[in-house]
């Protein structure tokens, strides 16, 4: 995911002269944004910007363990498998959403350090 | 909006007996969300998960004293008055800027309540 890293925008754009920390950590409120990190940051906020997504990812991290598969999340939204199944990679396409595949289920978890971007990102200067 | 005023919901869903720390501050990584808390959350997200209404939210945050007109807009985002309007309706809609009318031009700062609030919500636990 390029918010996590820089070096080629660094290299081409060495006029701007970054410092680590705009490298690092791009946010909403403290300077002008790049069009690249409006672009990253809009993707990844465009995933959860949705009901049915933003109750998946808070009921994966209420489950056991804060993993759970399709077949856990089905009924606490009313949803069938196939739609659920296609919020889900939204998520996981966007980083928010860890997939692994154990046995014939996948299990997803939250990728915690993107929601805390993403959290740090807003949070007002 | 209805994230800050939760009596509604409460009075007529008493048994679900919401501390006040539930009323108030709903968290995407806590519990699993309401509906209703998954809607209202949804409709903010959507406002600022797009790259230009992210630069302008960004640049009006940079300029001076944190407020900007439509005309300090249009040049840095290369985008028409109309168009920049537009954007910048939504987000006053959904509650992430504030509109000020003074003379013939309409001012625009931000909503730091709003974005704290956000940046709260997808802080993982």
């Amino acid at each position: 995911m390029s918010m996590y890293g820089h070096n080629g925008r660094v290299t081409t754009q060495p006029a701007l002269a970054p410092t680590e920390a705009d490298v690092c950590c791009p946010s909403l409120t403290v300077s002008p944004l790049s069009l690249d990190d409006a672009q990253d940051f809009a993707r990844i906020l465009k995933s959860v910007a949705d009901p049915t997504r933003l109750r998946l990812v808070s009921l994966i991290a209420a489950h056991e363990q804060q993993e759970a598969c399709v077949c856990d999340l089905t009924d606490p939204v009313g949803l069938g498998q196939p739609t659920v199944s296609h919020h889900l990679k939204i998520l996981v396409d966007a980083g928010v959403l860890r997939r692994e595949k154990r046995g014939v289920w996948s299990y997803y978890s939250l990728e915690a350090a993107v929601l805390n971007r993403l959290s740090e990102f807003l949070a007002p200067n």
